[in-house]
């Protein structure tokens, strides 16, 4: 492609509202641009970076054995209604009305139709598993558009879902769709990381979520050092350091600690190690009226996520206020401990390991000293309770944990029977008996790689496009050639010699000086670049310089041509 | 693919709302399934069809230097408001509201999100001409959505913009696109034609509409018996057989024609040749309160869209009432004719050229015969007012036309600046002058394609594809696998063999007897068929047979390979 010929409507100034880098860039590179808050058109350049994610997204899909099928953007409420989102969902939900007054919205998934087919054309358990995938533009109408295409209204997403005999099937084509995933991003060039996911509302026995990893990514994600452990920090199990409790040292003894009513001011009020503090949270118990207490140590946080999954307490999550916390302990916060405690106690792995530990002593105004499990009070009833830090022991026992950012990009699930239940999807069992299709689903929010992708690769000059999805492989930039007509001939030659070679090539003949081509290029993180000059011809060479190399290279054309794997 | 693994949910009734051969088959071969009134499913099966009508137009785009995009199928209100279409659109517009009430559509065309792109991106005419298309889902409320997918309420579309620099710049890339559309439709192996359309309200200079031949099309289209040309009914000019008026014969007379109202009685009670007949259509005119008359031959009918494209007509056409033409002429219908008629006439070239012809004597219930123009009333103010008829003589001088009937599956239009002008989508010319630019758009109804390829292409057992848009090329069926392993083993070598060479190849697998499978594969409309049995293996043969050929021949797999062009 010629550039001349190319839509490239870069832009020099950082758009005002455009708060991320990937946004930023989408819009200055000229791959997008907004026409309605959280609705962009995808620019020519933009589009052929969309469609080659699309395309090895499609092809391990198919590659899976998934079969691509195309449902409509508009879905009637009454299937809505079977599956009861149709008031589930919120304002997210686009509605509307056609010319006849029926309901009907605009899919942001396609649950309900899927099973929808699947009832109608699935007959007996020899047609599973299948798997039925499409790629398609989605829609959520959010509240807050922002981030570009990363939070947007209209969206392409690959959807698929899966139809399973039973727990085992399903079990199975998950791990298809898992194996399809890893190649997906590993061909996409991109660092990522399956992550296990908190699968929360949406039930079902197992769901893992694709991170690309970005310090800009919204989520933080535990990851081990050595392993391919990953989990979402509210979904990391917190393992304790120490393998054992060291031995009981001093005797217990209660201290008046006066103005002590954070963990900070016992530790430097009183010189204790902020490891041998234990805090003590309250929480509503899950019976009515009920309060339980939570511990962990001073310089950990509870994790309200693990917390309301414990059957004792309350979900969602609701702390106590001070007044309940009074009424039953006599106490208040920060003076608050696990001796003498009237509630339920429940306490965080690492927290039960600590000797000679200082907490509250449930009277207003005095702390307990060198404490001991077992000997001062009780042996604890001992649970996960706390979020994990850098530096914990990964869960799978290899290496330890440390905290990294993330942006999810595709997310599976083990639906189970949620939507075939409610919505009559059966098949015929060996028996002959109606059972209902065990349902996996797994997404990939395709344009929303294009975004990550951006912000996992970029520096301050542009984008960094791993090869897989560059725009161009290779960008050719002529200088001088209205002076010397061999600059342009040996440019045309070059061209048409990597177009013959199928190598994507753009020829930037646009009728600018170098310094904006050349920012230009940069900008739109084309690969490789071949400049054309009048001085290095008269010395036999081109000049070669990769995006991401800071440096360039004079070299003859068949290294040139080595370098470009033509 | 294994059939096994696939979904094929044939049907085997026909289902009972589908009215035209397309949409019978594309449910009974398990392409589509309804998912509410107008809107479809696509299988597994039809989705590969669509894809590869898809990838054709998008390949033919790209050569022609088109540049693709994707633009929101949702698009803000106030830019229809711009163009004027937010008010001239009807119902068939999805209007809805989104979350904070503010109005939108989804896009039936994109000429308004087009045009606001080029009037932000575009700055000069060196840019131009630039095209700009996508390949997208539109959305269309129809009233009574029907015959499947043919006029469904959402279907693919590819629609494309050229923006020019002038008058000529844009006929230059209509021109292109033509080319382009010739490529696509000769691909895609369709019988077709490229019809001069009447653009009608669109506005413009040119438009052509491309239409897959078929019996069952809803437009009726004048095709020249040996060049390529072709119009609509409504837009073919008429040309009259005779190159010359024959010498007035007999005098005129007048004679008495009771109960003589239609040409049908005029003929069989006088003794008339129809040929030798003239009829007077009474029409308003184009200023409020006149009439005007319209003189066509009895034999044949005056084509509205032509009468009311007269600067003398009122437009929309409007025909006088009974009443009206009584108070002007003092003789009702049946008795109108050009001899002392007071009205302004128009007639027909056709009707100009007929000497001793028979009209009505403006008198009720009298008639004159031996009429000749130029002796006994002015020579005739001629125009071309009539449908033309099979054997007409073709407009560019080559053949004579034959009427014949088509599917409307691709439009082009000179839209000139309609749009530019309405939306401020201007360029700089060479002395930097702001100009609007000139537009052109160019649809394919990419989902009709497929649906126009089955009316087109199909026989008593289902679908015939062209090779180039069948789901796979050859289907494999095994016969008496169970009792004979050579019949597997020969159907699995030679199905890797057919995929090794990149043939998109089914074997049919499935658990059926032969008939049920051959029935399916025909339906399916797969071109080339083997099948495999051990009776044919015994003899070193297999049984070859090509979907569009009723016999099979028995040949050994050299020869097989030969036939496949593998």
């Amino acid at each position: 492609m010629r550039a001349s010929k190319q839509l490239i409507p870069t832009l020099k100034e950082t758009p005002q509202d455009a708060a991320i880098v990937s946004h930023q860039l989408m819009l200055r590179a000229g791959l997008i641009r907004q026409l309605a808050s959280g609705l962009y058109t995808w620019l020519p350049m933009g589009l052929k970076v969309l469609k080659k994610v699309e395309n090895v997204v499609r092809e391990e899909m198919d590659r899976a054995g998934a079969l691509e099928t195309l449902m409509p953007s508009a879905q009637p409420a009454e299937l809505w209604q079977e599956s009861g989102r149709w008031e589930q969902f919120g304002p997210e939900l686009l509605r509307f009305q056609d010319r006849h007054a029926r309901d009907f919205c605009l899919g942001p998934t396609h649950e309900e139709v899927i099973t929808d087919i699947a009832r109608n054309e699935i007959k007996s358990y020899k047609q599973l598993p299948m798997n039925l995938y499409q790629i398609q533009q989605k829609f959520r109408d959010e509240r807050r558009p922002r981030f570009g295409i990363m939070r947007s209204r209209e969206f392409l997403m690959k959807d698929a879902y899966s139809f399973n005999r039973d727990a085992d099937c399903l079990a199975d084509s998950y791990q298809v769709m898992y194996d399809a995933y890893v190649r997906v991003f590993d061909r996409l060039g991109l660092r990522y990381r399956a992550v296990d996911a908190d699968s929360g509302s949406i039930g079902g026995s197992r769901s893992q979520e694709f991170h690309v990893l970005a310090d800009s990514g919204e989520d933080a994600i535990a990851v081990s050092t050595v392993s391919q452990y990953a989990a979402n920090i509210e979904a990391a199990e917190a393992l304790p350091r120490e393998s054992e409790r060291p031995a009981p040292g001093a005797a217990m003894t209660r201290k008046p600690t006066p103005n002590t009513k954070t963990i900070d001011a016992l530790v430097q009020g009183f010189d204790v190690a902020i490891e041998k503090t234990l805090k003590t949270l309250i929480v509503e118990g899950a019976e009515d009226g009920t309060l339980v207490a939570l511990v962990v140590r001073g310089d950990h946080s509870l994790n309200e996520v693990k917390a309301e999954k414990l059957p004792e307490v309350a979900s969602p999550l609701r702390m106590a206020d001070d007044a309940q916390v009074r009424s039953v302990i006599g106490a208040g916060f920060g003076s608050l401990g696990p001796v003498n405690m009237p509630l339920l106690t429940l306490v965080d792995r690492s927290a039960a390991l600590v000797s000679d530990f200082c907490a509250g002593a449930n009277v207003e105004g005095e702390h307990y000293f060198d404490i001991n499990w077992g000997r001062d009070l009780p042996e604890p009833e001992v649970r996960d309770l706390r979020e994990v830090v850098a530096g914990d022991p990964s869960p799978d026992g290899q290496g330890t944990l440390e905290i990294t950012r993330g942006i999810e990009v595709g997310h599976i699930f083990q639906l189970g029977t949620k939507y075939s239940e409610a919505m009559n999807c059966n098949m015929l069992d060996q028996n002959g008996k109606a059972k209902p299709m065990h349902m996996g689903c797994y997404g990939i929010g395709v344009s929303r790689v294009v975004a990550a992708a951006i912000e996992q690769n970029h520096d301050a000059r542009g984008i960094l496009w791993p090869a897989a999805i560059a725009p161009y492989q290779v960008c050719i930039v002529p200088i001088g050639g209205k002076k010397d007509p061999a600059v342009n001939d040996t440019a045309e030659a070059l061209y048409q010699s990597l177009k013959d070679q199928g190598v994507e090539v753009l020829l930037d003949d646009r009728d600018m000086g170098p310094g904006p081509r050349f920012a230009d290029m940069d900008l739109l993180g084309i690969p490789h670049r071949v400049v054309i000059s009048s001085k290095g011809l008269a010395a036999g060479q081109l000049e070669y310089k990769h995006r991401s190399n800071p440096d360039s290279e004079m070299l003859d054309e068949a290294s040139i041509m080595d370098r470009l794997g033509a």
